[in-house]
């Protein structure tokens, strides 16, 4: 097994870089892309460390997004094998970030040696935005490293992210785009008293009950084209003392929302207040949002390019999906980034035996080395 | 200060007989009364310290009832005098258990030695059933001794509750009754998931909305002449991880109903019970009954004993209730005993700083003794 992508992939999986602990991830990719001609900017903010490198000085920036940091691996003794031992059994490659993403992040760095070494003076800037900070808070990573890079006056038109966004087999979906999500951290505020003399006291779980059915009911949106209909969920919900005759003083309420392009923060915030006050609740209510919703059309060319990058490896193209949670794309794509992300199958991340198929860890650094070219040959035409 | 109510009061209450530990509170009522020609006995079950005395073998049996344990105290340096010092202050004895219900119980005691100091043979049984479980659990003590006495043939026909019944001032309130307490602990079952894809999971707090809303909405019944209308209220509520992306698996929700004489245990559950199942929710329920209601009308002769006795000693008759939580009357009155409460202002009781006016413990002991009285006259009309 001497492939350069299952190599490189195992180099990184053995180091137990949970986030935010980069163990020396990205000073291995640097060493391997600095000798290609990459200039590389090492960057720590915070607890976080971030690389930045880039090779060529003209025409469109295009960014290979990914992350070094890994999840924790819950108890390692309940993994068949160790979760940082990198090991190949069956045809698969088991460790903690095979699948999410060092995988990917290998396939970057292996289908960028060939391409450049067949094609060394590419018509695109070529840049890697490594982070060890996705999957945690997220501040210091990505979202600060966008900051960093307005501030050089620097902006990326083309962006693949790295994310396994494989459903059954490789490259059988990529996305196109996320939905944005907000929560809102509610306090519906009563009087707290006894039982037995209720109306001494205001039970807020009573008061709230029927915004909540209301709350629950609402239909956001119809979704569109690219996005299904907006969902609200209500994650926690909490009120009482744990007697059994103690009228709660409060209840708090956590709520989140997956939504669309179709709505907005701002028409989200209204419409919840709106029925707040409707409903003559006494309440308090902070919101965090954590990404607005992006999409990627097809009238610029990252779309195609992936395409035909896939079908060309695979025969068949990609459907393009907007499902599931938020990634570090979010941050990119508000600049004006044609952010797409594609990576191996996504069955087993944040579980116990993670792990990708080593075939389709060599396949993706195959499609990515076809983009590259797809890319160059855009970049020439837009050079005309 | 030499009056033997407060001083009898003062010495349980330098006792720190919190729940169930009575700290001999009951072997010195023992002694007090022992000499008076009381029979006594006492019964321990499990941890609790239970008494029973009787003095007399004829007539009706006329039971003082109450309990030499109390609640905690709380941070002890928060009173503004030590909880167990009983230290008399600005005219009031200060200390855990002095308004509940430890100056009652002196109060039982010294009204007894008068009583049979004038009247040696009453035409009356005269019996004490007192506890040191009424606070906590409240199965070890007057619950456990209503089965005993019932084992033993023994049928308490009159009962005063010492419980502190009056609320502005001594003697202004009575209970004739109590409303009954039951508690529904239930579980709405849904499915957990991921809050970005909600069609792969059953979201129990959406679920339950609706039936929440319409159960806080039910009137149960519009009370009667003695009791207000039986209320509900919802007392804990809990669903999810804390985390903010994933929906929770079930959600629990405790309330706790106090209900009159117009409704039933079986009607409560079968109506709570239709509601689950006509919003089609998926639930588990178990239900637990602290005490049926009850209510002592006055087609007997305690109710009219204890008006005149209060209104023979201060001029003004006590007007009679039933609102309020439990007590431990629930266990005494549905063996077809005439139960009122009757005891010193409850401001106080369970807080920092609890207190009685010894002026008020000092009456409060003539009361009992013209109930005696009362009764002695009463039994002996019955007896022709």
């Amino acid at each position: 097994m001497t492939d350069p992508t299952i190599e490189l992939a195992r180099d990184l999986i053995r180091r137990p870089s949970v986030t935010p602990d980069d163990q020396g991830c990205q000073a291995l990719i640097g060493g391997r892309i600095a000798p290609l001609g990459f200039a590389i900017e090492s960057l720590r903010f915070a607890e976080v460390d971030n690389l930045w490198a880039v090779h060529g000085d003209r025409g469109p920036l295009f960014v290979f997004a990914g992350h070094t940091d890994v999840v924790p691996t819950g108890e390692a003794a309940r993994w068949t094998y160790p979760p940082f031992g990198a090991e190949i059994h069956g045809g698969r490659l088991y460790g903690r970030g095979a699948a999410d993403m060092k995988g990917s992040v290998a396939a970057f760095v292996t289908a960028t040696e060939r391409f450049l070494a067949r094609q060394p003076e590419p018509a695109f800037r070529l840049g890697y935005l490594i982070t060890s900070d996705e999957e945690g808070p997220a501040q210091h990573g990505t979202k600060r490293m966008m900051q960093w890079l307005r501030e050089k006056g620097i902006s990326i038109d083309w962006c693949l992210v790295g994310e396994p966004s494989s459903r059954n087999r490789l490259g059988d979906e990529f996305k196109i785009g996320r939905r944005g999500s907000i929560t809102g951290n509610l306090v519906i505020e009563g009087r707290q008293g006894h039982v037995a003399y209720p109306h001494l006291a205001d039970n807020p779980v009573h008061r709230a009950a029927p915004f909540l059915a209301e709350l629950v009911a609402i239909e956001w949106d119809e979704g569109n084209a690219h996005f299904p209909p907006s969902t609200l969920q209500i994650a926690n919900i909490q009120a009482g003392t744990g007697a059994n005759n103690v009228i709660p003083g409060e209840m708090s309420v956590q709520f989140n929302l997956r939504f669309n392009t179709e709505t907005s923060v701002e028409a989200i915030q209204a419409r919840v207040e709106e029925l707040l006050k409707r409903h003559g609740l006494a309440y308090r209510i902070d919101w965090h949002l954590s990404g607005v919703p992006f999409l990627t059309r097809d009238d610029g060319p990252m779309v195609g390019a992936v395409e035909r990058a896939v079908e060309g490896v695979l025969g068949t193209a990609p459907t393009p999906s907007t499902a599931g949670g938020t990634s570090d794309g979010r941050f990119i794509a508000p600049t004006g980034a044609q952010v797409i992300e594609l990576g191996p199958l996504n069955a087993t991340i944040h579980q116990i035996d993670e792990h990708v198929a080593v075939e389709d860890l060599k396949t993706l650094s195959t499609i990515y080395e076809r983009l590259l070219d797809e890319l160059d040959a855009e970049a020439r035409r837009l050079a005309g």
